[in-house]
């Protein structure tokens, strides 16, 4: 036993290859998310840094380059001519969900890693192709920062370690006002053509599938699920709010809520047979593990593992996976099982039953 | 690191030598503590049993006896005629403060192991006796039940393996509304012939000397102090409220707040370079383990280590250390030490300056 390193180190990087090396990126889409979350993570990382910028015109992209300090800003027509090809290595793919697969069709074309944001693509036979234009070509990391985050990491470790005995059962919530956040009922994330799917599964239950699937190393077969929307903004999305159960190998549920017109709240338990372990708050920035066995409770978290710090430690696994040459995982792959467990869930609610996925 | 083992066996027995055996006690002196802690303690352990209970009269402790299924009951006279001396192994002293040597003195007659609670007696002179008393004839444990506290220890432990680096001080606090909870102006705990140098000191204080002392493992070298007893009934003990500072070898200062009538409240923080260490609550059962190094918070209890629970670890430790013929951790000459610090700390209030221990 060793609870002083457990603790001390609670945010070691396990992961970490190489302690030197820079990549140099260009960060595709400038909203909110890249402008305030990933231009000060690549600030504050060890390995990346940010290049170039690219947005829907020159000029929108130069004015972000220089309030940043960025050395180049270009067009999105620009990036596919090749424009600034040699000022970086890799891209991070941050717009609406159905533009990921041409600016990751054009980075696979002149060489460059792709950090795609989640879920990968609008649809699944699009995140198909999308997969399909990087493999072999270019290393492609379907950016699940969850994978990353210490507090997730270490749970997974517990998991592993039989801590919680046999896994019985998973609940998760994502739940967020985002008409609060973003007050304006035409934002792409209620417009099916650009979101997918949906909104609230496709945005916010992604969290809960993948954080899920990660912590129990299992993969997802069955889908039921109930979905409603009522708010005229959420007029073309099925899933204002939506319950959702995956069953995972082995029987484990996983009993989920998301929705994109709700109170703020992100939380994930895992109940075994020996203990239980819980992210509260989840999955936006200052996760808690909140672990118990027998009459033992403890509580951890890295305060200084913010939104920004979650960016922080997923660039430079990023970076150093491709600086090294080693296997990134959470790869293409796994990100299209989510599209498939989200399509999945999407059918079983229309069929109102359940769906093999 | 392996934070599964250091949570899972949080309140493991690392002290633990014997697994079989079993130590017969008479305990002597049946107030509250005794009746509504100890007795169930010692039905929770592994090692102990109750033989014998001892009163200021043959029917009271008969009385007590059959109420709590225990065999014999004998008043204190018989207790020193050596009435029932082959029904028990050990005595648990458990009487007001001056009180306790004569036990001790018969119990070492009988060649009777001893757990006596602390302050070991009313004065430094008594206290001084009650060691010779039982040095090179028994075993003397005094009952710092906070050395077998399983939160205590860890942060013990934590402290050894450098987790908060040097440490810099030590606050701690331990009050309570006496008179709400005995409501008896004339208790023997606000009677200095009973009592000894004082109410509070004596009686709370001495958790937060003895756990800092053991927790620094280091010996406290200067004392300051200021006392004041306003309420009537505290009119005979110097310490209704006090306020002490022993220095630790080092120059690390344990700050103190010891107060009979005031809100129940215990904690104790140590500071070092490079983190820190909470218990909070830290003296009366659930105690519960803070700690923060860096950006990680940390936050670890038992929730089934009560009052009882606390009990039962010491009671167990004591009789595996009798059994085994081991040395006991803290013995006569710890108590002895902190009844040197408490006679500083009220002759330190006295002049109002610093005084050597």
């Amino acid at each position: 036993m060793d609870l002083a390193t457990g603790i001390g180190d609670f945010s070691r990087r396990d992961w970490q290859r190489i302690e030197d090396g820079e990549l140099r990126f260009a960060l595709i889409g400038l909203g909110w998310w890249t402008v305030d979350v990933a231009i000060p993570a690549i600030e504050e990382s060890d390995l990346c840094a940010t290049a170039v910028l690219v947005s829907s015109s020159t000029e929108k992209a130069e004015r972000i380059a220089a309030e940043n300090g960025v050395e180049t800003g270009i067009s999105y027509e620009e990036f596919h001519d090749g424009e600034a090809a040699e000022e970086y290595d890799a891209v991070y793919v941050g717009t609406p969900n159905a533009l990921h697969l041409e600016y990751v069709e054009t980075a696979a074309e002149y060489g460059k890693a792709v950090l795609c944001e989640k879920p990968l693509e609008a649809t699944v036979e699009r995140a198909e192709k999308l997969v399909e234009a990087a493999e072999g070509e270019v290393p492609l990391m379907t950016a699940y920062r969850m994978q990353t985050e210490p507090a997730v990491r270490r749970a997974r470790e517990l998991i592993e370690a039989g801590f919680v005995g046999e896994p019985v059962s998973v609940r998760s919530t994502n739940t967020q006002p985002l008409l609060e956040m973003i007050p304006d009922p035409d934002q792409w994330r209620l417009n099916p053509d650009l979101a997918g799917y949906g909104a609230s599964v496709m945005d916010l239950g992604i969290y809960s599938i993948n954080t899920a699937r990660y912590l129990l190393d299992r993969e997802p077969v069955l889908a039921r699920a109930t979905m409603r929307s009522d708010d005229e903004a959420f007029a073309d999305v099925p899933d204002e709010v939506a319950e959702f159960t995956l069953t995972f190998e082995g029987e484990v549920p996983l009993e989920a809520t998301a929705s994109q017109n709700a109170q703020e709240g992100t939380s994930l338990t895992l109940i075994g047979t020996e203990g239980s372990i819980e992210l509260d708050p989840a999955f936006h920035g200052e996760a808690t593990l909140h672990v118990s066995k027998g009459d033992v409770r403890a509580e951890i978290e890295d305060t200084g593992i913010d939104a920004t710090g979650e960016m922080r430690e997923e660039f430079d696994y990023f970076a150093d996976r491709v600086l090294s040459g080693g296997d990134i995982g959470p790869d293409g792959h796994e990100g299209l099982a989510d599209m498939r467990a989200i399509r999945a869930i999407h059918n079983a609610a229309d069929r109102d039953g359940t769906v093999d996925i």
